[in-house]
């Protein structure tokens, strides 16, 4: 057995109470628990820690392991001798404080036995990073030698960098710029309101009861389009009906033949609706908006050179959920030679999870992995 | 007082009963009647007639007129000494079926007045055209000189030509393709769904009680963000919030402060809730949807080879709604030669109601007008 100082967890997830925690708009919870799971192991100085970001509904299986052998949403990426070799680092992966995979979210009990629904504090990226930074805390890990994440991953990410430069030594921003955008609060804003029309959603204390999976759902259509490219929709689907149904053969309005898109995004909705809990998605979906690392420092520009960790930055070129502009934008933050590495991908924002082993060499030189 | 064979209304909107309408999909309607609305004359040989074709929500107040006089959706077009000018042309602008600006509709009465709410029948494009050949035959207009309108009234004009290209000299598509895209679709089912979840849309038959105006506002919300570009969208609102509003500083989830970008669409989902029917929103989205010109006519090229009409086509080179390429390739189907016509505007589709000017020399040398 491994001296526990030096070994924390052999993967499978593990749930630790980081104690209280007071949200940067006013909430407060008195006890925080929070879910991760890790591969390979801390080092005796604890120098080669590497913590990896999940996007809005990702979880904390980055990657498959000896515990948890399925695989997982970066696997290529993460493991013994790939890109992020688990044999030379310690990988974490934080589930989000305010989702649904562990950590302490709306549809956790409060003291009395009660889940918080409604009354489940605000969170932003930043409560998010703060209650990540008490789990390093108690982990003994000073500094991560990168934080890294894809997409809400990238924003978490940017947001370690820049509330504690110290801990990072080297941070990568993949498909996310410095703040959520206009029309990324306008989708959100949809989404939010389809879930709180739902009629089981009941202002979000429906625990115990149906749950507001149609809301979700449609939640979950309007951002999973943006997630893919136009063409990548129109090439794989087209105006093909699906299977035997005919979406033109009702008398009436409500027909009931689809369209293979419509099939396609009913399924999407419906796995999302069986894995995810409402108000989490609405928690992080708000957390996302609220992304914006120069609020209260002046600017993005005066937020991005206060930050000291080494950037490595990638965009997917036909991503138009975080256009390449933004990528740039940041880029320019960071230094005039600061590079965007671009994915070269048809499918739209997706392309982080599919295609980031494109620019797996400039990741390795650029944080020194 | 003119003759009224030559004379058939001097502007504010006239309601003619049609008669029976079978529709495409199997429905059937004992008595259909149109709404229109018209300007200038219509000649003694009834060959000066110009059919504009409103849009989803569009109705038929083209342009301002003596009789009503308030400004029109496309007034800078439509007047004495425009481009279209009415000291010459007879125009018409009819409210299409299953619409709620006059022409029946779900909101209709049927003959036991009751409104025919769920029963209202599918409505495709075709019908719509079919519908308007029988307002057409009364008027006694054997020819319209051109058929011309813009997004969904772009699709209508090129259905005119294509299922009666005797009865169509000159079509123009504005900022419309040939078909609806799998990514239209995608967007249009968010829609629909969000509608039918509101509990005041009782599967259609809300009249007399509540309506679903909530669902109504995510679907306008939805649709209204890809009918502007981001890059307007980010220019206009960025991260602002509304006025002394903050949606930053809600200890929970449900916040009452907005970004700017939500309270305008707020508004936007507001003022359409007050002046459209949800049921009509639905017929006309998914006659839009099953926009196809190439359907059951051997695809898009073969069918655009049967169309006679002189083709104008236009685009927004900013548009994300109909794409460019979409009139592209309908350029290319109707001929080597026949160019597309690009508004240059920053603000996305939209720019066929706010720029289509920048074009107007071409639609009269094109066109004849």
């Amino acid at each position: 057995m491994t001296d526990p100082a030096t070994y924390v967890a052999q993967s499978a997830i593990t749930t630790v109470n980081i104690g209280e925690l007071h949200f940067e708009t006013g909430g407060y919870l008195p006890k925080v628990e929070l879910a991760y799971e890790t591969w390979g192991r801390l080092n005796a100085e604890k120098s080669n820690a590497i913590l990896i970001q999940h996007a809005l509904t990702g979880d904390t299986h980055v990657a498959s392991s000896q515990l948890s052998p399925e695989a997982g949403w970066w696997e290529y990426l993460v493991g013994p001798g790939k890109t992020i070799d688990t044999d030379k680092w310690f990988v974490i992966a934080v589930n989000m404080v305010g989702g649904c995979y562990g950590s302490t979210g709306p549809s956790s009990l409060d003291g009395d036995k009660n889940p918080y629904g409604s009354r489940f504090p605000f969170v932003t990226i930043r409560d998010s990073v703060n209650a990540e930074a008490k789990l390093a805390d108690q982990l003994g890990i000073e500094r991560f030698h990168t934080v890294i994440g894809g997409s809400m991953g990238g924003g978490r990410a940017l947001e370690w960098a820049a509330m504690y430069p110290d801990r990072v030594a080297g941070v990568g921003v993949i498909a996310c710029g410095g703040q959520a955008t206009a029309e990324q609060i306008a989708f959100a804003q949809a989404q939010v309101e389809a879930i709180r029309l739902d009629p089981h959603f009941k202002a979000g204390d429906y625990y115990g009861g149906p749950t507001p999976i149609q809301g979700l759902g449609i939640a979950r259509r309007i951002a999973h389009i943006n997630y893919r490219s136009e063409p990548e929709l129109n090439v794989r689907f087209g105006r093909q009906f699906q299977g035997d149904e005919n979406p033109l053969n009702s008398p009436v309005a409500t027909r009931t033949g689809r369209y293979q898109v419509e099939s396609y995004l009913d399924y999407k909705a419906k796995d999302l609706a069986g894995r995810f809990d409402a108000n989490s998605y609405i928690a992080l979906t708000e957390a996302l908006m609220s992304h914006d690392v120069g609020r209260g420092r002046g600017g993005q520009a005066a937020a991005i050179a206060k930050i000291t960790a080494t950037p490595f930055i990638v965009a997917v070129n036909s991503d138009r959920l975080y256009f390449p502009e933004q990528s740039y934008q940041l880029a320019a933050d960071f230094g005039p030679h600061t590079p965007v590495h671009m994915i070269d991908s048809p499918i739209g924002h997706d392309g982080f999870l599919t295609d980031l082993h494109q620019v797996a060499d400039d990741m390795i030189t650029t944080l020194g992995l």
